[in-house]
């Protein structure tokens, strides 16, 4: 592997003319939490500097800590918005809110908490609008269309160029379309789902024919399971102290976990190992095999990876040489390594 | 138990004002097929006096004899249409057709087979229309625009009162009504699943939402999933000799006859298992503590049953009496026994 | 090659749901007209037998007495509707009708001509109904909401299944979605232009975004370009006496017959005759070599191709054999030879 | 030909109640790059006195510095804008970018673009909107529903009041229209494509049904074909030094230099030594006779011309006079001169 970082690539955000790399930054557990700022920064400057031109961020993480840092690197570096690509979302289920101490409006997918959580997070970030706003989770207590209402709210009034969704069933993106359609509204153009090597139903099956027919572009969260997919919990009992797995007060953390020890985590680890000589084969490690084989399923239009130190950010960024090397004789490697490839009926539609 | 057969009773279809008998009789697998046509006229004879307005076929089902039997029940006792609900489906999946020999055309949801199966169809049973015409299976091939006018067109032209879908997933439901929405046209106001105290996912999860938001009806099949819930596969190692499950060729059963012996079909034997001490607490058979189960679900419009004869009829329609006895008590038992309640949250959509 | 003749392949008509043969059997020169009925049926059942499922014809061939043939030898040999693929076409230019001595509204796309014409067309043929009808060519004298509006109604009235175009500009079929569009009616799914090695412009770049855009399918005619691609015309000065190309009193072939020896006619003759060594290379006449490079284009859902004897329409059906052989190599050569791939940018839409 | 100025001329813009000067004056090639501030003001200065309440300019012109100079002028002079028409343009293509550093989203016209676009379009000409914005070049990477939502979003937030194409296909703008009419929003009104004596066919028949049936508006550029059809070109081998055509930069002069001693080159100089005598018969230049030749052009909303010194700005208001004297026996001449009067066929629409 050559010692050069390989060029960014770039990809349209799903139907939509708007370009972004095919990695980008988040800030989920790491800016505004437990990494210091100087360090976040630093971060940001280099994922930039490499090419990386979108950033996400969500209301939610770390209380709202994360849209701070990650207004304070665009204004410290001088950045102007039309190079970047900066996506937020509102609302994250139940149980978390910037506004933990009286969630009840503050929460939610009603129009109320659209616009105020949205000028919110515009004021965290200290910028005027956002590219894309994320409706964090669907709210099954908000009428459809009163959801769809309200981010076209966000759009007409420029405090954002699109919407999307994360975590959304096929059946509620399809009925977000509905409603859309039926009022000559904007449908959602982008779904954050999770995606790896060892979460792949929804993504390859659920979601399947919405690409097609609806233009549905992905950008995809945890490439490494939390970390499972490097490999570092292979070796332990436990996840190692100190580890975000063992530590972190994040529900996702926390629900993942309870897993440890149980049949899915062995089998997971079981995945994992058996990955292993594929990546050796190759003179990469398991993480960056696992990122590089992202990178080829063309429904994603962006990786979002997570970096607590600048040369993880660089580390994430060679998954594109590695990508130029997943032949398809190395994909059915990984396969048979992996066996949880979905069986999906090959349709028009 | 009484001896007088319990008084039927009749729901709405969905939102529409037509109005069912929450038991219904169906003739896949038997009426053309298996049964003899004495015996399946007289089925239908003794259902029709028990107060079942409701007759369910299939463009598939025994290569369209059902259609013909059917037909012919109602010409030689000479109903009139008025008083009945007939029921039929077009398309079965790739395999299958009531044109074997020749299926590229005669097979799928194009607007060609659609209107032309119906023609067929309608030609089989005798009749100038039905009053709910079905799409079998979801067909990927075909636009979903297609499929929406094609039954719009059946609906226009007389040949249909309603149109529904049988086994679509809920994003397929919600992606025809975007464009029966979109086009001012009608969308499906009905569905019909597999549903019983075995298989429960999909009318307990996945459609949930489906029922307040669009006001989808269920007409549901297979209640005693091929006869496992009647407890008769308890007892011995394999399908007895002559039974369906040893013998059928048909498609559905067939798939059912491998599973035999492996964990699912263990895990189901355990489970009618523990139905039984519920029902004998309550003087009826497992079956007929399965099918009243069924009807205290208010998203059901209708279960579809089969019979080959015609006590089975009035068996079936007992269970009316034993839906009565089902207090939140015995259900709650029901629950413990099968253990697989889905996990829904209660949200209000 | 082998004596046995290659399976049939089937295509999706555009993004419909209808399946046609990718080799169709058109009537344009022959059936009714020049080739006697006894020879015409007989060709019609050679292709059916050897899989061809979709058989062309118009209003104006032969002035009616192709439709009438084809409809002969439907009843003749007892084929049924929902076994075939017929289309028929309404309008062909200023020139032509199927009633020439009171052209006047028995012309144009007016709402009455494409009524009546459809009317006039399904009793020649002696169908209820056609699988597709086209706008045989545009009219600029009747808006296009005429048109739409007249072609829907025909839909609506179970006339036809589908509607589509032949030799309409892609603004002009642009237009016609426009004013579907707007009206929730249904536009043209299918396009008939001329196609073959030597005519691509149209096929290649003016329709290229409607395919992925709006999933246009296409049916082509003349595949051999009147004959020119067999060679046949490269040993001779002028067309030999009894040529179609000498004597025909076809408008189309007339205006060809014009061209013979001038500077398009002498670069056609030696494009055809770079193709020459080609076709010997891979053991096949430069005819098959034209028609199998037609059949590996996926934007052409059937290959309209005429006979008028039945070894012709076998000869016609090995070019499925001779596609298979068509490497990336062979069609880089073939491009060579004709040197006029239009230039086209690779973008998204 | 009389020493006072001829009296501007008022059209509406296409179907529009927008009245614009016949005779408009650009920015291209020209203020902000080869020609100096003050000159550029001057010309801007004459060419409002004489009447011309429009002018044109685009994001790309010399990197932006054309709408400030504009922007210059207008504060300079003191106009208000209730007395102007001011058109701008976002995206040039893929080569070309007010921001040539980082063209990612700088570029194209996805609705980031278009918005932000158009934000610093307006932010160098200090004004708070102007009255048409075009797309500069068709964008085949974004959707034409992004793209026809994004102008109009300018237009609902008042940064625009009508919005226009230039150089689009005709299929592209009736494409325009279909998404437009579905939604209920605002279609393009005007299109600017390159209309000359020597570049006819699109202006002339490929848009020719777009005026009727949509009542587009046209206000073309390079009215003499960037110097040609003033005959400069004519009296030697080669573009003179200091000429444009000899050493401009820019892309366009670029491709039309490489075309210099060509065939295509050596017909237009033989073009215009023919209408030569026929404008010494008038008594006037080549070039005002090409300029009046494109005012009698009804389709014509306004011609855009270039000046770089004051008095050629009045020497083109004089093509007013000289279309007063085309009569149709001078038309019937300059049709012989250059022979390339477009067949198209005489329809309604």
């Amino acid at each position: 592997m050559s010692d050069a970082l390989p060029e960014m690539q770039y990809r349209f955000l799903g139907r939509t003319g708007l370009k972004v790399s095919v990695i980008s930054l988040g800030s989920w557990l790491t800016y505004g939490g437990h990494v210091g700022n100087e360090t976040a920064l630093e971060c940001i400057k280099v994922a930039y500097d490499a090419g990386v031109n979108f950033f996400d961020t969500a209301e939610v993480y770390s209380g709202g800590q994360s849209e701070i840092v990650l207004g304070e690197a665009i204004k410290k570096f001088g950045w102007k918005q039309n190079d970047l690509v900066i996506s937020t979302k509102i609302y994250w289920g139940k149980a978390n809110s910037a506004n933990p101490d009286k969630p009840l409006n503050n929460n939610g997918l009603s129009r109320k908490h659209i616009i105020e959580g949205m000028n919110l997070s515009l004021q965290r970030l200290a910028l005027p609008y956002v590219d894309v706003v994320y409706a964090h989770r669907p709210d099954r207590d908000t009428p459809m269309e009163e959801i769809v209402r309200g981010f076209n709210y966000l759009i007409d009034n420029g405090k954002a160029f699109y919407w999307g969704t994360s975590e959304w069933s096929a059946s509620e993106i399809a009925d977000a379309w509905r409603i859309a359609d039926r009022l000559g509204l904007i449908g959602p153009v982008v779904e954050q789902p999770q995606y790896n090597l060892l979460v792949r139903e929804r993504v390859e099956k659920e979601y399947r024919w919405l690409y097609e027919a609806h233009g549905l572009g992905l950008t995809v969260f945890s490439p490494l399971k939390g970390g499972v997919l490097t490999g570092k919990y292979n070796d332990t009992a436990a996840p190692p102290a100190g580890s975000r797995l063992a530590e972190s007060e994040d529900g996702y953390v926390k629900s993942l976990r309870k897993t440890v020890g149980d049949d899915t985590w062995q089998r997971q680890l079981d995945q994992v190992a058996a990955l292993k000589p594929v990546a050796e084969e190759l003179g990469v490690s398991t993480a960056q095999l696992a990122l590089a084989w992202i990178l080829k399923n063309p429904n994603i239009s962006s990786m979002i990876t997570g970096a607590s130190r600048p040369q993880q950010v660089l580390d994430n960024i060679r998954a594109l040489e590695v990508a130029e090397k997943l032949t398809d004789e190395i994909i059915e490697k990984i396969e048979v390594a992996v066996g949880n490839k979905p069986a999906v009926e090959t349709r028009r539609f």
